[in-house]
């Protein structure tokens, strides 16, 4: 048997099909093995990046030397440039624009073999808190309309850089997801006078089956109509449209929410590859009454996907209930709750 | 310098980011390793798969024994089942729907080992003429609202079985994408009175630079927001929305240019795994004067998706110009012009 079900925030249809039902065990064993060698992202090579642009540092150190514990840098080789000026212009039936953006690197330690999950949790919330502070400074700049914050981890999720870091992309148009997105949920405003993901949130924490795990302010689940095998949304339980707008003591709580989902997710399925995206608010519209914001993390355990890109149809062979089972159920040390969740590779 | 550039039909934006600019030779080769062992969809094994529900044979052979050039078999682990009852109802804020539809395999010859690119040119017209037979006989059901025709080649490209088929999937909703396709599609006609796909042909044969190939009736080119390297569509030229329209004539000029654009496809990036997937009208609107049905060709080379996926914003590493040159200009053997048109791996 297999169903279809329906996202019920951008409407699109998903086939869950059960027929080739995959438990963790199921999935190839994707690991990364460590490639050695040079890594311009670690200490004492700071002068193979551009120079930084935000950075934690331990008292007396000058920046681009060592002594950092979360650096931000330019990219390299920027997808869109700061420097560019913002021209739109047709060619017939088409439309372009420049590529003027800012594509940023947050190295999110100084140690090359340690993963985000691995991370001490004050770490893990420096990490978060040089994000929001580089997302609070991009949109000053008005040419900007959305600012995708992202992590690609492990080479099959398309990291080009083992170390591990999280990108920031501003872009001067609002992403087709996000656009999307934005549209069902506002249609779903306009109908209930209610925020969707705020509907979402009460039913799965009264049906439970969904919930992977929550603190006092997040909650972690498997979305209903999941895309992929395992994909899990870390969402804010009171509504808000704009992770920039978290206070300290909340990118706390929510640093240890997603240490504890990511450790997750990295012992029931040993050490995935996964994307996350953060899905905020754009620019100009921090505070809108229908729209919440969220991480959504996606393992990268099928290759089943190029239909998928070509339909916007997905086939995910995984239950979402399954899945959410199996996530609670990931084995954690108990007795080292502020330690790591799942032993070292 | 990095551009972008907006899909005119459905207003998704991609990333051109030539700081990246990726020649057919930056691309690591990903040819397919032959695999051995059983195979399901070999001659003599007729009874390993579920009964044919189509076949083209050599006269005086039974179904289910060898003999058949094309066969089309249910397919073994589906998606959908076609003898689910369509039941739609609701769970709290969810939707789902039985998973009613039709999954089916098309195997394109006896040859475990010959790409469809390199079958003579009368059996690439026998598959794609299987295709279309079931695409007409699936759409009497009236349960289903589509009729989605793709290929995965290669295991990176999702393919988990080596011997070469195609795929064919009725589904009783319209998949996203063809549903956004439909829509721009319509909001174009509705402004101008022409069929977009139609304006960009036109646009398109009389600029050159994306046009790979043509003949009589079809020309294959690189779209102007390419969402991946190489990424390459196959336009019938005169204006038709569904593709089981097509007459014994039209299929065989198609056969045609398919075959060589993947054989260009195969020359120039050295077998790719890629996936295609035909776009064609639903069900019940066979002809419609805004939409245009085509073969959409993505070969799998790269790996940064994951972002793409959560998002809908595309980074293509390669000026789609480029890589129609490159397509253009990839070695055919010219002095046999019904034959392979590259060397077999």
């Amino acid at each position: 048997m297999s169903e279809l079900r329906k996202d019920p925030i951008i409407g699109r249809w998903v086939i869950i099909s059960t027929e080739r039902g995959k438990r963790p065990v199921d999935f190839p064993s994707v690991a990364i093995p460590s490639r050695g060698g040079f890594c311009p992202f670690d200490p004492g090579n700071e002068d193979k990046t551009p120079p930084e642009v935000f950075a934690f540092r331990e008292p007396g150190t000058e920046p681009n030397t060592p002594g950092w514990r979360v650096r931000v840098v330019p990219n390299k080789f920027p997808a869109l440039r700061i420097e560019d000026q913002l021209v739109r212009r047709g060619e017939g039936v088409f439309d372009k624009m420049s590529g003027t953006g800012a594509h940023e690197v947050v190295i999110e330690s100084p140690d090359h073999g340690t993963a985000l999950c691995q991370l001490e949790q004050p770490q893990t919330a420096e990490v978060l808190k040089a994000c929001i502070q580089r997302m609070r400074d991009l949109k000053k700049d008005r040419r900007f309309r959305y600012i995708l914050v992202f992590k690609n981890y492990g080479e099959p999720a398309g990291a080009s850089l083992e170390h591990p870091h999280t990108q920031i992309i501003a872009t001067p148009i609002i992403p087709k997801r996000v656009a999307e997105e934005l549209k069902g949920a506002e249609q779903h405003y306009d109908l209930k006078e209610r925020c969707i993901f705020c509907d979402i949130i009460l039913q799965e924490l009264e049906d439970g089956v969904r919930v992977v795990s929550e603190n006092k302010d997040f909650v972690t689940l498997t979305p209903f109509a999941s895309r992929f095998p395992f994909e899990t949304w870390l969402l804010p339980k009171a509504h808000g449209s704009a992770v920039e707008l978290l206070s300290d003591g909340e990118i706390d709580s929510l640093a240890a929410i997603l240490k504890e989902t990511l450790g997750r997710l990295r012992c029931a399925l040993q050490a995935p590859p996964y994307n996350f995206v953060v899905h905020t608010a754009p620019c100009q519209d921090s505070r809108l009454p229908y729209y919440h914001w969220h991480i959504e993390i996606m393992p990268k355990l099928t290759k089943v996907a190029g239909f998928e890109w070509g339909t916007g149809f997905y086939i995910n062979p995984t239950l979402p209930e399954d899945a959410a089972k199996y996530l609670r159920e990931a084995a954690l040390d108990a007795t080292r709750p502020g330690g790591d969740l799942c032993p070292s590779r």
